[in-house]
């Protein structure tokens, strides 16, 4: 074991000076870490491949521009990306969650097949090659094959542009089985992709046969995100998207309910009461144009949350939790709107729950990451400790995070991933491939 | 002179590539710029000290927190503040907005006098330590000393908090004429601080003394930020703040309008009509809960507008501009709304309009400043060059800011300030002592 001896660490009880976290790794050694360490963020939602359109559909064409404009252009670029490209982008993206003081990722997956629609030889080429990414970067994973069966809620059959996400519950239950046992180390659940995507039986069938294999496993699906998803389930069935989730699901500890950003309070409550994660996706959201989102009644609702990095738009710890508070604060015109009245710090506040929210959505225990803040950074310079979650999260003058450690390993140094520069150089000859 | 020959450089009618810019120094060269060349933003909102309290008031009293306790918790901090203070601050924070490619700052200061209230033995102490800031830092300065003469609509004097604030026109005036005087290279005009502390005869006399020392200066103030400061003109002027504004005072393009967040469609037209410019602080306004503002509607208005830095809780122009879209979206649930249907590009719209109205607003000529952009950062490389200015501003993978010239001298080299180290030193000192 590897005993880190923290100058300052954060945990479930706030700041401990000095704290010791202590990672069994088969060595036998002390490590002094200097600064203020933190438990490292998991990332609830991500869409690896979308990183490379990232920056690319910020105009709007004559018939104006939103969420189903944008999935469309989307789409078009899924049809291009190949397995290596895949792997490439991803392994970028992943170095730079890390490098943000994202120490695990959670892949909601739905590129399954070739881009004609064809199953390629592994019919999990494509998870594979995320599994690759996170190895070679460092990051811990959590990998949701999608169940994608549907067009919409009447059962219509997937547009073509949707091809390469074919699946059913019979599908995804092979992948899952077929990557839990190629890779132990990473945990293993299933995604349905919406209730467009996932009519009620192939939902239902899923859900039980994975509870079969391993009771614990998460189970995520995008929900409530546009309201015309809104419009079109309760046309369909009578019933608003979380509404109908929530009755018609074992919806509990082992859900993480996308977005949901067009609940009710009643709905919140109802989740929260169900102990699932809501997965807040504050850039993609602000991106997409979805709509201001339920966090401002989080706190009253009691609701578990965490963030995700989802279309990739961002990869920013400290631009989602700020931004989550930001959107509720200029909704309510009111400061430090989200921690509950008397909080010490909406800072603390905000990373704690989100870290807890995201351990529990990944599947994944804490306990064996950190992120070291530098201290000498003018972001926290002189800053009391009581107030370094505050300033880090809040105060933007450049990233104070340092050094990222993931399982005993170093892997990111100095501001640095220690294969930044060779991860760079594949990323940009994928993106040149795909431009072709 | 010298000539930077760019290999892509961003000008009024777009990208030329390669493009010229010619500076007149007194030198004779050719100097070859790699990479994505464009003109430095102007922050056309600074009130520097506050960068010391950023991240400290994260969290609410028993009481709940808004703008109004935020104000209590800055005048706490503004009495502790001395001049060798301030200038390191403001150093650190000119440091900072040069790195984030802001190459001029137009600070809004009614930090006038001692910590007792009494005038320095300089009456323009605090001025002048912000123009040594500025000059050690390299960055391009418009100063603006506030009016701040009553507290609030009825006159009332000002409160114990504010003495350090207290002025009038005539003082004013006087430190105008010093400024101007001392520092030709400055661009000095007047900021009346609010309807608030502005009363109308103080105002209308700052105004027209202004104009006959010089027609163009530029005249800033705050109005409209909270919707306790409309229903109070409204109760005291029966017309809403910038209503009364616009008939009250010779509003022209003179003129910056710093927030205006609640204001009419009307009121909207009627400043753009004007052609004064609305000052958007996007980060400062979502950190203080002040209200979701009227940026979607500012095209169809065709309101001028440019962006700020205010509070400093966040120095970064590409958050500000993106976070000014993003809440727009937000509320229409819609994708690219600030520029006009069918524009090529939502990042080149923002960034040069925000250009123009940051220039019109600081009354400062642009084209001799520069901010050069990476081409092999991930954020960049194999992106098209009509997506560069959208991907510099919305995919946030890290800054690509390279290179910053101001005035025929580069004070940022590879990221970094020519003194980073120096001046983040003496910030720590001031921190230090501002914390005993």
């Amino acid at each position: 074991m590897t005993t880190y001896r923290c100058d300052h660490l954060f945990g479930a009880s706030g700041w401990v000076s000095p704290g010791e976290l202590v990672v069994e790794d088969g060595r036998s050694a002390v490590e002094r870490v200097r600064g203020y360490a933190l438990p490292g963020m998991p990332n609830l939602h991500s869409h690896a491949f979308q990183r490379a359109i990232a920056g690319l559909t910020e105009y709007a064409g004559p018939g104006g521009d939103d969420f189903w404009s944008w999935r469309d252009a989307m789409y078009r670029f899924a049809l291009r990306v190949e397995p290596d490209e895949l792997e490439s982008l991803a392994c970028q993206l992943y170095v730079e969650m890390l490098e943000a003081g994202y120490t695990a990722v959670c892949e909601f997956h739905y590129l399954h097949h070739a881009p004609d629609g064809s199953p390629y030889d592994n019919p999990v080429e494509m998870s594979e090659r995320l599994v690759a990414a996170a190895r070679r970067a460092g990051i811990r994973l959590t990998l949701l094959p999608a169940l994608y069966a549907s067009g919409g809620f009447d059962g219509a059959p997937l547009g073509a542009a949707q091809r390469r996400f074919r699946s059913d519950a019979a599908w995804v239950m092979r992948a899952v089985e077929r990557l839990r046992r190629a890779h132990p180390e990473v945990r293993v659940g299933v995604a349905p992709h919406s209730l467009r995507a996932a009519p009620p039986a192939e939902l239902a069938a899923c859900v039980t046969a994975l509870e079969g294999l391993d009771s614990a496993a998460p189970i995520h699906i995008h929900v409530a995100e546009q309201t015309r998803e809104v419009d079109a389930c309760l046309t369909a069935r009578g019933a608003r998207p979380v509404e109908w989730l929530l009755a018609s699901a074992p919806v509990d500890e082992r859900w993480c309910l996308v977005h949901a950003t067009h609940v009710t309070s009643r709905e919140l409550a109802d989740v929260a009461r169900a102990g699932a994660v809501i997965g807040f996706c504050p850039t993609t959201e602000a991106n997409l144009g979805d709509g201001l989102g339920p966090a401002g009644r989080s706190g009253a609702a009691g609701v578990r949350f965490g963030v995700g990095s989802d279309s990739q738009i961002s990869v920013s710890v400290r631009e989602e939790l700020r931004w989550l508070e930001y959107t509720a604060r200029l909704e309510r015109r009111a400061r430090n709107v989200l921690a509950p009245a008397g909080a010490a710090s909406t800072g603390a506040y905000l990373y704690s729950t989100a870290l807890a929210g995201g351990l529990q959505a990944l599947a994944q225990p804490g306990g064996r990451d950190l992120v070291v803040l530098d201290p000498e950074h003018p972001v926290l310079a002189e800053r009391p400790l009581e107030r370094v979650l505050d300033a880090h999260l809040f105060s933007n003058h450049g990233s104070a995070v340092r050094d990222v450690m993931v399982d005993g390993e170093w892997v990111v140094k100095d501001g640095r991933h220690r294969e930044r520069e060779a991860i760079r150089a594949c990323h940009r000859r994928a993106l040149a491939r795909l431009a072709e």
